[in-house]
């Protein structure tokens, strides 16, 4: 997707605003209009402050049609037919391209349950979940009364439309909608950093498979050189981060009992704040370790 | 089995020693012969020291002889013929008789090739032992010349028999044969003991299905009423212990995000001395862990 | 003081039983007298339960006499015209025998201005404080109301009844009246308990001086022989352990920093729960340590 | 001191070339002269190593000269009769200006000591040191031969005209001549930075009086706004950190014990790498701490 500045955008004819902004919200141009004669904002956080008080003072019918005009999630007939492109990406990152016959069985029963309830499809922002918890949010959402739901539903417009505008348009304050996932590796038994321990990440799934999502090896300051996850929503889920020690200790010719006491130290922990940053460190000696959530 | 006191041994009829001791070592009473005539011992340490006089001194073919009469490990033809019982159970207790096909046939090749090399059956204190040591041992040993392999052999000779000893004679002294695993959680969010933890102690396999081998809940001081293994040698291997402490600390109405930070830890070590006490404790908040090999 | 069995006290004449418990409360050979008659006794707890009901059911102005009996804490002059053994001893326990001029100021302000507005001596079970708690103490109550410090002054003459009927009368049953304090070194750099550490543990005093209470080194199991206070109550108060870990590493040819990243280790805490076990670990390499209230 | 830019340096008549850095090696001109010669320098690494080369690469009697143009330490008599600025200052920076009549004469033994063994001053790049590890240094050097000893001090004057450079001279880039240390505390009981915690950093004194050398709070990020030390060589010595961390959960409501089982927590440790970073941080319950040499 090209950028656009947003001093571009507040100096644009009402027609070029209303088409550079035309799929920030699915379907629905006549948001950007009353945007545009709002003009000019003095940041990007300004610019989604007034979508969101667009939408929420719509009269209820605009707002029932604008939910209507998403899609339904992970589901296969509408993938065939085809969904926006921002509505494809979204979907397939939490890998909802990638769902074994069961899973996809458990969406569409789940969607299935959700429209007949509420008579509209199920919105949520897909970037800040994993399958699992996406699954889980649909059997809690499908308890609520129509209203709530109404509001939960442009809530999660809202953030699909924060992230879409961060990827689109270039301001000098950014959107808070980005999350940040780090380790750090201290070696207790020499008191420094500890450079080359392989690392991986991996999802943990309670349906289907878990998978590595990261692998990365630790410099000389016992960091990775990149966050695990950076640069978007931390997924909503569990995840198992594995440390190789063993593998570290003997390189160092450090004595180890056969088998290691310790050998891939797992931590196991959950994610719940897709925006905030977790640093979950492992302080490490050949027969000890700690982590906690850190800053 | 039932038990027979050391006083008892030594006021014994030589027969009835013989007849006592007779299947202490696989089918080869020359040895409870001997130690008839070496009565009366102070205690059970000096017995199996004396046992182990007997076989370390005899002349190479008694020795092979010995060596031989012992069975393959997990061999199917062998167990369908009968093991002596001691031979059956030892087997058992490292899962032996849950093997899946896969692994019959990797014992079977391991058996095989170890036969073809040294002539003699692999011996091995099963009890000491996961069957994931077990093939790790088998492939270390194989490397070994005969005469490193005889000396072997006849130390775990040596092993069983005081594991065997240990089970039939009741004296004042103990035989070191025992380990014992053990857990404590201790809740540093208040100071406190953790009780009402749910533990789960499995056993990891490399080869097959990792299992469940003991499960318990923290007691009023944090502990565990009983060892988590305890009253015989800790098999060497890899395992994991897990501890429910989302649930421990929701019970409490802690405040926890959702889903909680921690939720099961597990804490994943490996145990090389069978005879040795591993103390592995949680300290633990909702937000950290630590761990550490005690005492 | 010569002890005597719950058994005999129960067989004894009603004269030898009031002898026999003549000091347990100051002065007051009623509540005796009244004991003698509920005869005989399941337990000591049981015995000490009944004279707290004696006290508790006596009328206001015999229960004011009782609290009359007992002499001014720290004061000199009662102390020259002589207190009974056991005031003298419990006093001397706190270190009041031991005050700096400054200090006997300060308790004679504090003493002089609990009698003017509450009429009665100040009270207190001084074997459950340090002199520093015993201040802190008297600045609390003296904001109290009268009947409030009726109240506080009758349990405090249980405490110090219950103290003496331990010391006194031995029975089946214990009563809850001693508290300890244990430490532990584990080496994490080896995985192993720290056996040869120095330990001092350090009274803490705002004012006046600090003093070492007890040196210990710890054993093979990496404990002390001995709880570091034990067999009695935990006086109330701030406390420093302090390890000489450098010393330890030293000994054992560990590399270290010169000098030391790590050399003796201050664990300063308070204790607040006399009849509890307070359990203060240290977990140790060279370059960390941790601590925790342990059990 | 005002500063002059390497560029500058490298354009400047002799004349002034020696002058700009008169006082970078005390009294000895010559050395400014020879470095005139060999420019121009790409950067101050490559000037200091210059400056080194020209005295290693000296006769011995020059040498001699050289060390012998250096005041002694701490003595009253010179500072009285004048030292240059820089001599003053960095005297000043370790406290000599501040010693008791004690500290005085045992500086003045030492001093009188060396210079009857060696036949020159003691010199010591004091910026990089407490007064007791000063006097340790004093110890251990007494000990040494003489050319040990003439090897010293030209190492100390290479460090002492480094850190006289890099305050002179701005280029583009530095000379590694400075350290830092910092700390960070974690609440491990709510699971984030703790913010509001008063933190002093104490230099422990074996002779004469410990000081406090900073104060700082935590800010948001449970760090704090500057390193504790920095800017400057971290001076070789024992120090102390108080956290007063009673106070910290006090304001926010956590239930402590009276006393809290915490209060001011000090952690004790000592810097022998002036040129590194220490990261000291605390990770903290109101039951549990611990603490590590991190990066």
């Amino acid at each position: 997707m090209s950028q656009i500045s947003l001093a571009d955008l507040n100096a644009a004819s009402k027609a070029d605003f209303v088409a550079a902004l035309a799929n920030v919200v699915e379907y629905s141009p006549w948001i950007a209009e009353q945007l545009a004669a709002k003009r000019p904002f003095a940041g990007i956080n300004e610019l989604h402050a007034a979508l969101m008080a667009a939408i929420q003072s719509a009269e209820p019918d605009v707002q029932l049609a604008l939910i209507r005009a998403h899609p339904d999630l992970a589901d296969k007939t509408q993938r065939a037919a085809g969904l926006t492109a921002e509505s494809t990406d979204e979907q397939n990152s939490a890998g909802l391209d990638r769902l074994s016959e069961a899973e996809y069985a458990a969406f569409e029963r789940a969607n299935g349950a959700y429209r007949d309830k509420f008579g509209f499809p199920y919105i949520v922002c897909v970037r800040r979940h994993t399958r699992d918890s996406v699954l889980r949010d649909f059997e809690t959402r499908l308890l609520n009364i129509a209203k709530t739901e109404t509001r939960r539903a442009i809530e999660e417009i809202g953030r699909i439309s924060a992230l879409r505008l961060d990827q689109l348009v270039m301001a000098d304050d950014r959107l808070k909608v980005h999350g940040r996932l780090s380790t750090h590796v201290l070696d207790n038994h020499i008191g420094k950093p500890a450079p080359g321990v392989p690392i991986e990440l991996v999802e943990l799934a309670s349906l289907g498979e878990s998978r590595i999502i990261a692998r990365a090896v630790t410099n000389a300051d016992g960091r990775t050189d990149q966050p695990l996850i950076g640069g978007r929503p931390l997924p909503i889920g569990r995840y198992e981060l594995r440390f190789r020690v063993a593998q570290y200790y003997a390189e160092r010719n450090v004595p180890l009992s056969d088998p290691p006491f310790l050998d891939e130290i797992p931590l196991r922990f959950a994610i719940s704040e897709p925006e905030s940053h977790y640093h979950v460190p492992l302080l490490v000696t050949p027969w000890s370790y700690s982590t906690y959530r850190g800053s």
